[in-house]
This record gives C-alpha cells, sequence and structure tokens, in this order.
C-alpha cells in the first residue's frame, strides 16, 4: 500500500509489519541519464516488487537526496552528510515502526548509500526499534553485477525499461566515449580517489551502449525477484537477539 | 528545470541562480484524503509557478517526509524530528548553493514545517552560504487562508483539482462529520495541545466538504501567482546584510 | 515560591506540581529602552500572576540570553542558537520536574524565542518527562496585540508601569521618529528579511509614544489574569496522550 | 554598563573591549541559605568590582543555571547538562565578541561550574573568537578559602552582607548540626562520591555559623579587589597564540 | 619515527608530511585468539612496512577501541559507536596534520571499521585538512584475501608469526570446530544478520587450523610491502581537488 | 586479565566485575622524554597495581590520545576535543559494563584529562550504567605531589625505572634549563594562559633533574599501592545513588 496515495484509515486496517522505503540520490549520471537515476530505479524495483508479492507491504515515499559528495564536482549534484542522512532514514523507519510497521526493507539505488544505511540497519535492530535491512538492487542481479558503473550499462538499461523518455540519447555517444573502466583509482586495496571526477572525465564509468531495453527489463525482473525473496525472509525471520555466550 | 529529469550537462547549462525545493510531509489527513497531501500540493504549486515564469529556475525534488509527530496517533504517519529535518533541508539546500543556485525559495505544504524552515532559512541567510526563504502555499492564498484547518476544504479543494483520484469520496461524510472546528485547544494565547488526537477525533479539522475542484483551481493560481512573485522579488532582492548599527 | 530565595527544606514543603520558568532575551529595543526589557517584562508579568494566584506555584530564575540574532547588528544584543536555547530551557524544565513541578508554563518575554519554546514544549510533553507550555505576554492582551511591534508601544508602556526609570526620555522621540511601521519585508506571505535592521533603522517597530504608564498597568492587569487562567488550565488538564487510532 | 538597563545607543557609545558574565547556580544551599546563593553572591562581586574599576566595562546578565546534577536529590536544585552549559555560555560570549567585548571574564559563583567554565574559555580563546577567562570568587580571597565548603562560612558570610533576608535564621542550627566536614569521600587522590547527598546529609559542608556579616564584608572586598586586579590582567594581556616550536 | 618514543624535538626536526595511524579494535577472535588481535596485527603490518621504507613516516600510537558492537554477545569485546569512532579517528589525524603531517595512512586491521575510516578519509580529504587513505591489511594480501574469515586462517597466521605466545592452542581445535563457513547470513545480496553471534557458535568464521606461521611470515610480508607501495602513492598524489565540471 | 592478550572464552570464566582502563595522551614532554609519556605512566601503574592484588581485574587497553590540545605548539602532540574524549572513554567503558564489569577504575596519567573523566564517571555513575572513578596516578604519591610539573621530576623519575631507553640524556640538561617554575600564568587564582607556551619555553614545567630511577620506584610502589586501595574502594563502595531528600 502506498503511502502516499493512501488515507490514515487505509493504513489502520492493514495486518502486517512489513514495509519498504526506497531511497535514491539526485546526483550526476552522466551526460546522457538523469540526475534521478537512483531515485527513479529505486521505485521501479519496489513497486515492482510490490506487485508481485502476495504480501500486504507498506510503501513509502522515496528519500531522494543520499549521500553523493563525491559527485559534487559535476552541476546538479545534491548530497547531505552521511550524518544527517542517517539521521533522516532512521527516524523515517522509526516513524513507520510507531505503528507497528517494523520489519523494513530499505530499496536503495546509490552505491553512495550503502555504508549508512547498513549502519542505519544495525542500530534500529539491536535498539530493537524495527529489524530493518538495505537492499541495493544492483546487488541483486546476478552476474549482471560486474558490470554496474556509474551511469553505465545496467542504470542506463533499467532506465529504457522504465523511463526511457529520460535517457538522453544526444547524450549518449559522449557518455561512452568519456566513461572510466571502473571506480576509482586502487593502489593495494585502497582507493586514492574520493570524487568521481578524479577518475570519471564526464562522471561515467562503465559504457551505457552496453546497456538496452531487454537487458532493463530483464534486470528489472532479477531485481525484483530479489527484493521479493528478502521481504519473505525479513518477514519470517527470527529477530530475536542472540544472548550472550 | 527538474532536476529529477535533468543530466548534468543540462544543468551546466543554466544560467541562473534561483532554485526550488519543494517540502512535504506524509501524514494523516483525515479518513477522505491522502498521506501525501502535502507533498503532493507543494509539488503542484511549485510546478504551477515555474510553469508561468520566464525565468530559469532549477527544481529539486521533494523532501517527502517532516515534521509531523503531532499527527503520530493516526497509522501511516512518518516524521523526523525538528533537528533532523532541518539538518536534511539545509545540507540539500547548500548542495545546490554550492553549485551557484544560492537563492532558493523553499516551497511548503505542511503547517508544521513553517517554524522549522524558517530557522534554516535564517541560518542559511546569515551564514552567506544561500539565501532560502520558505513559502507555505496556503499563507498565501488570499482570504480563503481563514479556512485552512487540516485536511479540510483548502487541501481537499487543491486535490480535487491536481489529484482526483486520491480523494476518497466515501471517507468524505465521516471527515466531513468528525472534523474538528479549529486547530488546537486554546487559552490566554496559548495552544494546550500537542497532537491533534487530542483535539480531532478523525484527524480533520474544517470541513472538506467546503472545498471542490472549481475552488481547487482558483487556489492553485492564486498561490502559484504568488510563487512566481515571491521568486521575481527572491531573485531581484539585494541580500548582503546590513552593516552593524 | 521563588526558588532565588527559598531554601531546599522549603521547597521540600510544597505540595504543587506548578512551575513557571520566565525567559526573555537580552537584546536592543531601539534607542529609548532596555536591552533588558524582554526579561524584564517576562518577570514582571510571571510575578504579577503569582501573586494573584491561590495556588503554590514553582518560580524559576528568569533566563536571560535568547533566540536574538535577528538583531544582532545593534550593539549589546546578545544570542545563543536556537538549538542552544531549546538545550538550556528544556534541561532546566528536567530539572524542575526532576522534583515533581512536571507542569510547567513557560513565561516569555521575546517574540524570537515562540518557535523553540513550543518545539520544547512539545517534545517534553511528548515523552511524558514534563507538560510544558509556553505563553507569550504580548499575544494574551486582547485587541493591544496588534500594536505589539518591537520597542513600540506595549513593552515601552509595560516599562512605564514597572520600570520607569529605565525607559530613556532622551532617546523616545529619536525612536518614534525612526520606527518602521511594521515587522519584517514581505512578499506573498513570506517575510523577505531575517534581520530587524533590514526593515528598522534603529531597531524599532511601532511608535513607542503610542504608550504610557495607565497602558501599561492595563496590560499587566490583562496578561497576568491570562497567564493566571493558564496556570489554572494547566493544573487542571488531563495530560495523558491520546490513544492510538 | 549593566547591558540589562542599557540601550542599544548607550553601548555602542561605549569605547572597551572588556566584559563580565556573571554565572551561576540556582541549587540547594542547605536549610539557611537560598537555591539562588551562588547567583547572587557572582553577582554581588562583579558588580562590587566594577564600581571600584576606573575602566569601562559591558556587565552581562547573570546565567542562572549551572552544572549542578550533584545536588539533585535535594528539592529545587535546578541543572542542566555540561555539554549544554557550555554551550549557552560559549555562545553567549561569543555574542558579546561579535560587538568586540571580546575580553570577558566569567565572574563564577559555583564550583561545579568550574571545569566547565575553563574548557569553554580555552575554546574560545584558542580560536580566537574572544579571550575568556573564568574567575570563581571564593579561589580569590587568600586565606579563607580554606572554609570553602558548601552553603558553609563564606558563602553564608557573603549572604549575610548582600542578602541577610535570605539567611534562614531558623534553618542555621540545624546546617550547622548537620553539616559534612568536607566535601566528597576520598580515597587515594580519588572522589568516591558523585552526589552531595552521599557524604552530607542536608546538603551543608562546613560550619555555617562560622560566618558572619563582617567576615562577608572582608570577603566582598577580597574577591571584587582580585576581580578588579584580573581585569586588568585580561585588559593588557598580549592574547596572541604563541608560534608552534 | 614512532611517537610514543620520540621527543617533540626529535619530531621538529623530521622532514615529512607522511604518518600512519594503526587502527583495531578489542573484540572476540574466538576461544583461541586474543581479543587484540586486531590491534595487534595492525601494528605489525604498520611496523613492517615503516621498517622497509626508505621515506620518513610518522607512526602514531594504535587505537584500540573500534566499531564492534557486533561482537557484543562476546565477553570482552569492547565498542564505541561508529560516530564517535569516527570523532575520534578524525580528530587525531587533524592533530597530526595540525604539525604538517597531513598525509596519512590509517592501517586498519578490523572489517567493523571499513566503512567507518572510509567516510572520515572522505571528510578529512576533501576539507583539505588532510589528504587521509584507510588500508586494511586483510585486503591486501592477494589471494589469501578470499579465506579471512573471523579468527580464521589469516588473522591465526599472522598471530602465529607475530604473537605465538597469544594463541591459545587449547582453543584451536574448538575454534576449528565451531567455526561458521562464512560472515553473514545473505538473501539477495543483503546481509540478514547484524550480530556475529547470529551465525556463529563460537565467534569464529573460517578455520583457523588452516593457518600457521609460514603462511603468518608471507602475509605479514605481502601486506607490508603492499602498505609500503601505498604509502609511495600516497606521497606522490596530487591532492587538490578536481575542478568543477 | 589483560583484554588484549585473552580470549573471550578467558574474559567469560571470570567471576569479576572490575575493570581498570588506563588512559593517557601522545603529547611534548620537553626534549628528554617521550611524547609516549602519560600513556606508558598510567600502563606501568596499572598493571603493577594488578600485580599487588588478589582481586581479579579486567584490564582494557590503554587509550592514547586525551585532552592535550594546550601543547599544540609542540611538535608531535595529538589530540582530540574535550567533547569527543568524553565519549570515547564513556563508551569504552559502557562496552565493559555490558559484560558486567561495570566497576570501573580510570587510571589516568595526565592532568589534562582530569577535568574531562570526571565528567564521564559522574554521567556513567549517575545513569547507572557503571560505577566509574577515575584515579590520577600523580594525585596519590603523598608529598612527591607537590613537585609534579610536565615533563619534570615526577615523571622522568617514573619513566628512569619504567622505560629508561626513552629518557633522552642528551636533552635533559636543556629541559632542565628551560624549564617553566610553574604551571600557568596566576592572577587572582585564575590562570590567564591556556597553551603551555605561553609560560615554558621547550614545554617542561619543573626541573627533571630533581628525579632519578629511585625516585621512579617509589613513585610506582605509592601510586600502585594507592590504586590498590581504590580498587578495594571501589569494589566494595554502595553505588546506589542516594534517596531525594
Amino acid at each position: 500500500m502506498d503511502l502516499r496515495a493512501a488515507t490514515w484509515t487505509d493504513v489502520r486496517d492493514l495486518e502486517t509489519n512489513l514495509a519498504v522505503v526506497p531511497v535514491g540520490s539526485t546526483e550526476q549520471h552522466g551526460p546522457h541519464a538523469p540526475l534521478g537515476t537512483d531515485v527513479l530505479t529505486a521505485e521501479a524495483v519496489a513497486d515492482a516488487a510490490l506487485e508481485r508479492t502476495d504480501r500486504e507491504v507498506v510503501r513509502a515515499p522515496a528519500i531522494p537526496v543520499g549521500v553523493a559528495e563525491e559527485h559534487r564536482q559535476f552541476p546538479g549534484t545534491m548530497w547531505v552528510s552521511p550524518e544527517t542522512f542517517r539521521r533522516y532514514v532512521r527516524e523515517s523507519v522509526e516513524s513507520l515502526a510507531h505503528h507497528g510497521f517494523d520489519r523494513v526493507v530499505i530499496v536503495n539505488g546509490h552505491g553512495g548509500n550503502v555504508d549508512a544505511l547498513r549502519e542505519v540497519g544495525g542500530r534500529l535492530t539491536r535498539s530493537g526499534e524495527a529489524y530493518a535491512v538495505p537492499f541495493t538492487w544492483f546487488e541483486a542481479v546476478g552476474d549482471h553485477g560486474a558490470d554496474m558503473g556509474h551511469g553505465g550499462p545496467l542504470e542506463t538499461s533499467l532506465l529504457w525499461h522504465c523511463a526511457p523518455d529520460l535517457v538522453d540519447e544526444d547524450g549518449l555517444e559522449a557518455a561512452s566515449e568519456g566513461a572510466a573502466d571502473g571506480w576509482g583509482e586502487w593502489t593495494s586495496g585502497a582507493n586514492l580517489a574520493y570524487d568521481s571526477a578524479e577518475f570519471s572525465e564526464n562522471g561515467v564509468v562503465g559504457d551505457p551502449t552496453d546497456g538496452d531495453e531487454r537487458r532493463g527489463t530483464e534486470l528489472l525482473e532479477l531485481a525484483s525477484d530479489a527484493l521479493g525473496r528478502l521481504l519473505e525472509a525479513v518477514a519470517e525471520r527470527d529477530v530475536t537477539r542472540p544472548e550472550p555466550r
């Protein structure tokens, strides 16, 4: 049930403790893909999964600004500090838990949010306020995952499928040509770079022309299936904390 | 220019320092209106104003969860603490200002956010990071303002106009019957109540059946006109801080 | 019972849960009125109300520095950040509640404190630590309220009554001549100004020569009566939080 | 110049960078002395020193609630956390420094504030915002200092001199009989006690009947002389930070 | 140069801007390995690298308590919150940078610290206070990395080499038998577990008997070589932040 | 039992609630003594006391960086803010208390930590999380205490005894010649100085050549005896908080 469109009386009548909170970022995705990519894709995956499941699940509005200072050299990129992001997500989840929706999957579309969400999930879960697990869709698409990049084949494919009007075809060629091969600059297992502009001229990592609508369809199916399985697991899990040894 | 749909190269090519950030809340609006009312209406007003203006204005994604603990007794209401809300809005605006969009109108659809947004605007403006002014649409609709309430005639009218499918007609009668006459319980100029459930059985203040689509059309026109004028004023204002006396 | 003058054994013997905490500001009030105006008036109103009531009420010392950065261009104005002010007031009230004085009226003399005090009251009340309600005296003086201003007729009148030595008669003429007509600079329901120096040359809003000692006497009577009624209401109110709907 | 009684135009005309901020506590002082003792005495010492000095000195209002949780078992004791106290004092001083009053002596009447004030002074001074030095009057009264206690001979003497009406003569005998000999319970240089109720039945340390009005007169003279010398030293000191070695 | 053993005059005479800060954790490592494993190993790797390099490098004392609440069910495990850990590490590095040691490798021995250290490094680097890069030794040992676990073959091997007395041989068999195969409980790319006690009976992941002294020797060589290369890269890197696009 | 060297199974088998946490600083100690002096001495005293006591006591790793900004003009000095130090120590102690080691002596070797540790102890104790008492070794060595200084006779003596290789004999003469007589610059009981470089050219206070190995032996004996007595007192103390009066 989409909270944005439901009345409180609708919500009152639900019999579930499951919720999803889509979380993205508003940040550069190259000269061809919109700044809203990470929100759009997170919402697409969340909604597709909810369509497929028989369980009742509360669907919160998407949180649109995340941990993205790493893209600040690219115009239009928005961000908040990790600490503020953690607070905003955590308290949003706590308000859901207040109504009994205390098993929550945070459906994430942005790599830069991953660490912060894991920390939030741990704090909520250990305190007993909610059992909250982050799910990042591109970590759940099997072998495709290796091609992730940034504004690369995976995200561009999913956009072709979900929001084709938002892919700037004129920008694609430039995106492909200027794309970096990989994320970061690595020495001895350490990433020497903190800003994407250190290693990518146009903000893209991975060749977006390796994606197409068909791949997007498959990615959505894989990701939403995975999220469906996760919702089952979260619903059924014994979340009592272990006894001291 | 809607950041969600634009590429960073689109944003780079803009020549403006103006931005709007819609801000709402996901909270009960009675048995007839959706929890997303305050976001929907803030976005509707912002978008209508941007359509009418000749200026280039950056349009940020809407911030969906605000200061709404006062409605926590009603299922589905989400909220964050005022401090977290202030941080999230302030840092979001700072990230826009980083790119030169440092004259910002925060377009607000929720009464509970008003104090926090004023504080954020003051801090941003005095520090020189951005000139930020909050605008709450129902404070700019002339005589209509007196009917504001909560889930009452104004918000319901605007929904009839902008998102008629989200008004639950079955709930309207109950909404009307159970509505409180006014917001709060007052003695000596002080509101004794902190939670809306202290004075409203069903969360509604003001009779929503006093609204209709036509009134919604007028409200949108009034509010978006007002926002247009405010954008002009914000664009033209001398924002240097006064000299010490 | 005035805590400043009482011993702990005096306090121990009280049978009440009511307290008042005067809160003001040390800030410019024009060339004719003292920086301490908001503390003086808050204390005057609080003390007058306590004289009139039969109830036992604990009277805390006044908190002298508030949210007043808006006057920082005027020499001598002191302020703390809103967050620090909220913490200081909240924890002061919590310490009273620790001893059982957990129904508290915060008697305020400064407009800039209003939002912060409402937030503090909400937090204390919802957490169950104390039931705390802010009362701002010039919001409880009937039709006089429309003349409020800053260093204007109301405050000046009350000073004529309570502390006539502190009104600088030589400054009155200048105050009157340089006074602004209203607080702020408004467009579309939004205040474009954040500092009082943006719209008032000498820091005054409203003509202080419209006040006199007689008006001050009446204001004190009105305000202290109102506070007396509020204390009754606070003492008698059922403060259990509403049940979830 | 007492800020509470001055207009901003008075303050503007000052030619000084010196200020004092009295700081106390509202806390139990035995069955004979008022909860306001530490504020009263800090103000008395500050005002006496200002009377004797030829320098212009800004005199801020007294901060009435300090770090006093150690007395929380005694009714009426108020306190804030050390962190909140530090913030409130620091920002108050910063607001004075904003106007050029950036050499500040914090005149303290409460032992529990000492550590916090030293930390505040260090932070302000090292950041260059203000040169702020705390002065605790009973640390500057020569051999009398050894008798300090709490509600004991020194504070009681000073009250006899400054506010004799506030000494409860009926409570004196009980105060004397129940007084502890020393502050704390010590083993190996460590104080095992955190609350004064652990070692004092009635909250008193030191026999208050060892004090009288004459001793109070002498104490005020000693303390205000000492404060006068400190103001000289603070005014004349080179406060540039040392160069790195 | 080891700061613990150097005088400030020694440090003054250094000509370098490079520093290392070892960071570990005091937490359970199974029934056979000491709680100090992560500090010991981080220090061993740091010291071995410093021995091999020709560059002058400041060596800070090791920070012994990290982000380890995930092991709290096992007696003796110490931890601080991620936020406190980030503050402690960040400010420690800032103090080094104050003296000009502003290229810093944080040598880490604990997986639970990784996310926090990356956040700290980003903040320090983007603010320009220091260029700080975390290095986690077991991410830089080539193919061995796949065997990492917790108290498993890698850490146990390194202990056999660096601190053989601290491996409890009696506990090894139990460690081996009760060890979990992998870290966490995974569904759809999400780890459902937050505490190690959810998936490991005795706290061990990976079979420690797959390690021996020879492997430890090799690990130390691999890790310290890698750290040496990283120090070169950090010393030589252009750390000016990229220009806005 | 030293946590660094113990397994969790060792710790599980303990029957005690006593722990010690050594706390020091990494800061200049003159041209003759190492930056690590305060950690070394704190650990030496803690370990000597644990050797002498029959009680089982958990021994945490030493916290190496403390409140030492006062020495920042001297190269190599590390520090964190008082607030961060308090958080780090407090949460470290809380993690010990989580396992039942909730009577804790914080063994301190640095004067600059004293105020912060007292605040931490108060907060932990009043909240009931742990009974924590700081012990600063040089406050428990009888008449020697008067000679304390900084890098002076006491610390140097203890180093001669515990870590003679770390005393730089070549630096001793310079240390002696450039040493200040006392800590700070005092007027009217107030210390006008905030940085040690304001009153000591080489960072030393007190003549280190007044110390020798024999005095070090005696100091260690005195301090560890005192700590042993304190451990007894902490173990036996009734730590229930007093009843309200």
